[in-house]
């Protein structure tokens, strides 16, 4: 089959490998139907990288496809059944495995970034990273159920109730579905801030009741203008704007930093959180929160299509990769046969 | 001016009386622009009563208005403003005034029931119990603030977060507030149950994904059917439904007790509420929604024309007490002078 | 090994069975050091039995030991540790275990009372189930991990602070682990229940400022004088006492209802929870809380000595369960070879 | 009466005044029984001063008193009642104490620093700031009433639970009543960390399991090998720690920021607290906490006494402010009158 492989250094390859077979009785096997790029595969890529990734592997940790065989012991998913892939792999003994928060794992890897993943035509993974989804949600909607996890993951620890007012700091992947989730959840302003128009456009149709490019506009005095307090809410979707979440949100409000950049070491003045009594919360990927995005996802809630700018066949990914460099696109669908 | 006083059991007198006039430097004077009437209106009004009321004040507690003139000490309104009024006043010393659930207030009285309301032209309430808002919020729309002040109260304890599924028991005012803010915050099936189709046709508007008559359908078998595991939520908007709630939720999920029915005692399986680690929560009244009401009015995240089915005159009162009595009406708005 | 299994209804037999061995890769094998009886290790033993189990297992769910070898995937213990040993296994894959609520899992099961069990020198048991435990644990103190874990997640759920007033119904096993956990977490006052004087003596000992027998006193009355609104905690540690918890909880306090009984199942007046704004919290066994428990008696912090009343061999084992059923102990020691 | 006034910059003068009278129906006069002196009051006698302060007005806002006067509408105490002073006065108009979270109010002041206070014979406050107080409080226990409620505020946000591991930096004042809150709590290890040997010898008495000295030991290095995974809490009653509270905490731990120093602004690596999915939280003075703080005085689960380290005369304030700077106290109790 064909598939794309993180072969070293910045460098992605487009090579035929015999299709995976099923290794262990928990294991299944998929017939990919659609992948996703993330703004992680781009790092990835760089060179030098800014996300590490072991060489040698199938790219590609957002795919969604049809069971075609599984394990003897497999029992949550049967042959023909339409999944989505969690990608994140756990070791279940370490003392965050064993509390329940198995995202901070210490052994925690990923499917598509340090094992075998998705852009291909056929995946092997075991049978607790796959989840039912009925066959009524489009499959370019499926695709995105591990981005949107991230967000949810996020969006419960902050909590919004409707009317509550929220700035969302990024209009990438991530502050587009924050976008969409803060909508759904009844944020009642919605104000998203990127340094992209391309971007800000579409978080309009995301959602946003206000966008502004901080190039352009005085953001915190729209801010204030708009809410009068400062924002019930604050994501941070870029990761180096801490010192900024604390000035736009109100006394007593929540910041949620979801944005990662390692280099990020801004001052911050402690003595405003706590004066304003503020909450800071941090967000990792997620934990348990598949079940809770396909009822998402079935239910139809929130606006995803809006967001699929660009379609491709495996065989074209250079090309799109490209295209996500110059940030020209939101999400790229990759098809691994058409 | 004309006013609605509630003369003794079963009776509501229009009358003549004097304009109230401001008696100490913290009141303020409105001049009512519309008012509602509530559940509890017709309950005062039945005889026997189901709901106690002190003989010869003004009736309405659900009223809004334009500030007319304001005592020396005011500072939170200025004459021209359109307020909202809270009803409730509580004593402010006993335990539960000073722990900051004044809702549960141990000398709790309430405007309009135990004190002269809104029913009425004009209206002298403290400057605490009103609340400016935008003019640009409709009148019909700001006078119901109230009935959803006590709504917000109870969806903050329940946190519904997007793509839960919810079950409503009732489609009266409650109901069909219930129904609104749950949309609003995302919930992903939302199952209005009631006894009337009119009403569960309202509740189609208010957002319903499914309404169920009892009398025609076996609704546990169909919230099993939609939700596979039964509700994250169920809100009793009825008030003696409090074991039909336990049967339709699921494990690890909650149930909200809205409804008040002081008869109401049936025989709860507490066995349940502790295999299936529920959570129930009572809800009464609001402390301190208001602010969060005007949010969610002012960003117009509510569908909230759909439940004003009648208007009236305040010289018309007594029909539309008795359109409110056959079940006929969700909102009607009272207007004083028209 | 001489081991206790449960034969048919109402029968325990004490029997030589072959030492059992691992069988995959992910089990290990324990030298049982102590076991203890629980209370459902009485209800199944009645006849007719009040709670389930599978005829032909090696009882005992409450027990500890030291590893003596382990399958070739284990990780998390090596040969030589000192565990305590969670009997409850879970599927995985269902709701609920995928949500991350997995003791409500749909395919819940329990070593030593459906698989075989700690009443003998040696169990073999998946290598999931085993926590490490410091030597410097008592033995006897060790052992009580599994009865302490349920009271761990119940006491989570109600967050009791320093100072709150707390009322324990019942001075069982469960009720003497909740006054001591809730003496650690703050409580002011703390007032235990019970029919039993013998076990209200066992309660002052766990913390307790307060015990009370309800065949002597007015408990209402009592805890009303001593709280003056009510406690704000009330914890059923009976199973049939919901409606007491109502009218012994403050407005806006919490209940608790940690006892089962499948026949409890009186009128309550939900009326009052709404009124009141109470909130009722359903708890059922543990999920993710062997590490805190673990941090719990290595800490030191409770006086779980106080609640071992009785040791004896497993040979006499029947006269153990005499003692218990006869409520003349709290926490019986049985060691296998002793 | 021998009153303790802020005359100007850098000076507190000794000077007879007029006793005050009660002025309006809502106040109460108080006979002062004992005051202490807070670590604001230095700031505030410090040249230049580092926290404000108005000229001319009576110091203290740590005292106790017996109630010798009413006002007419005054309910919630009567005369001969011994009281604790709530310093802090609220408009109860502006967003914040409209929505119940009046601690951060717009318009905040405090008696004792910006009105007439405490250091002196008799004080005359609002009836709302004061609460009723049981006379088998020892004054010199109910004085701490005011810091009490801060930490109070700040530790139900971290809502420590029994075992849990707590590092606590700074043991001055508020980390000693930090240390013992968190140690009523239950918390497991409680490692204080202070400059003075002398503060840390005082921090053992207040339940220190371990108490470290930063100049001498290797903080990080021992919290690890004490917790293993980091600690579950770590409070900064410094203010100038948040990045070490950062590397302190254990994944999904939760950090509370306590310390106020308008020139703390170090840069702090936010991806840090996403990946370790860390919760910081501000916490500033109290509100509704008196009734907390009574409950928590009257049963007596503290060991305060252990922080009066001395005792002194009105007349004599400027000795033990001296004292006070130069580190050697941890509370001085002022007697008006002694
Ligand atoms: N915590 C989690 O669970 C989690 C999960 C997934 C991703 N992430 C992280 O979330 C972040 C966002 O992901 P993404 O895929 O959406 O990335 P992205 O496409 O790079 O989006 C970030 C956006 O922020 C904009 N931006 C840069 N500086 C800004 C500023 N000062 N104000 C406003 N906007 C600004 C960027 O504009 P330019 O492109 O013009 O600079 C870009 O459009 C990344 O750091 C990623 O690593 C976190
Ligand atoms: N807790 C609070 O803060 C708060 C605040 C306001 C109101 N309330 C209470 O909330 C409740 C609802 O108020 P409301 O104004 O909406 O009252 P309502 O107009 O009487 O609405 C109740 C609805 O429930 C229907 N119903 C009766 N039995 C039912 C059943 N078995 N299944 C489904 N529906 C059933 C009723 O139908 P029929 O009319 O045909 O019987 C009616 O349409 C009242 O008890 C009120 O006192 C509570
Ligand atoms: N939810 C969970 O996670 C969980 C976990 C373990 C156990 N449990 C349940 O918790 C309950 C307690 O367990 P246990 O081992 O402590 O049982 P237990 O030994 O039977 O204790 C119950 C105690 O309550 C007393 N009692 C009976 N009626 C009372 C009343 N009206 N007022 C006050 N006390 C009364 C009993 O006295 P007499 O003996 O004189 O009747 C007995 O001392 C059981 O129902 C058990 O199934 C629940
Ligand atoms: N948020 C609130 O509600 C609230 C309420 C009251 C007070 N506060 C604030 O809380 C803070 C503490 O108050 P306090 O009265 O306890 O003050 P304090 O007496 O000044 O105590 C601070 C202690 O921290 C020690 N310290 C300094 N640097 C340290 C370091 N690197 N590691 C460990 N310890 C260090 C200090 O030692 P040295 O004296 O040797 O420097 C001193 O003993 C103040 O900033 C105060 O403004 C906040
Ligand atoms: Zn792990
Ligand atoms: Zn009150
Ligand atoms: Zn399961
Ligand atoms: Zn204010």
């Amino acid at each position: 089959m064909l598939s794309a492989i993180f072969e070293e250094v910045g460098k992605l390859t487009l090579k035929e490998v015999d299709i995976p077979e099923i290794a262990s009785t928990d294991e299944v096997k998929i017939k990919v139907e659609v992948a996703s790029i993330c703004g992680s595969d781009i790092h990835i890529l760089s060179d030098p990288p800014t996300h590490p990734a072991t060489p040698g592997i199938i790219q590609g940790h957002e795919y969604i496809g049809e069971v075609v065989e599984i394990g003897n012991n497999v029992q949550n998913v049967k042959v023909g059944d339409r999944v989505i892939i969690d990608p994140t792999t756990v070791c279940g003994h370490c003392y965050y495995c064993q509390t329940g928060i198995q995202n901070v794992c210490e052994n925690f890897s990923t499917i598509g970034i340090f094992k075998d993943g998705g852009w291909a035509s056929y995946s092997v993974v075991p049978s607790k990273n796959v989840y039912k989804i009925s066959k009524k949600v489009p499959a370019e909607i499926a695709v995105l159920a591990e981005p949107l996890s991230c967000v949810i993951n996020g969006s419960e620890k902050i909590q919004t109730q409707p009317g509550d007012n929220v700035v969302i700091l990024g209009a990438g992947p991530m502050g587009q579905l924050f976008t969409q989730v803060q909508k759904a959840a009844g944020a009642g302003q919605i104000i998203t801030v990127d340094l992209s128009d391309y971007r800000l456009e579409h978080a309009k149709k995301s959602g946003a009741t206000h966008i502004m490019n901080p190039t352009k506009v005085n953001v915190e005095q729209l801010v204030q203008d708009i809410t009068k307090v400062g924002a019930d809410v604050v994501i941070d979707c870029v990761g180096v704007l801490f010192d900024q979440t604390i000035e736009l949100v109100r006394k007593g409000g929540k910041v949620l930093l979801v944005g990662m950049n390692e280099n990020a070491n801004h001052p911050i003045k402690q003595c405003e959180i706590t004066k304003k009594e503020i909450t800071v919360i941090g967000t990792i990927i997620q934990k348990n929160h598949f079940p809770k995005v396909i009822k998402i996802l079935e239910a139809n809630i929130l606006n995803l299509e809006s967001l699929i700018t660009h379609r491709t066949s495996l065989k074209d990914i250079h090309e799109a990769i490209k295209t996500m460099r110059k940030g020209e696109a939101i999400k790229i669908m990759v098809y691994p046969e058409k």
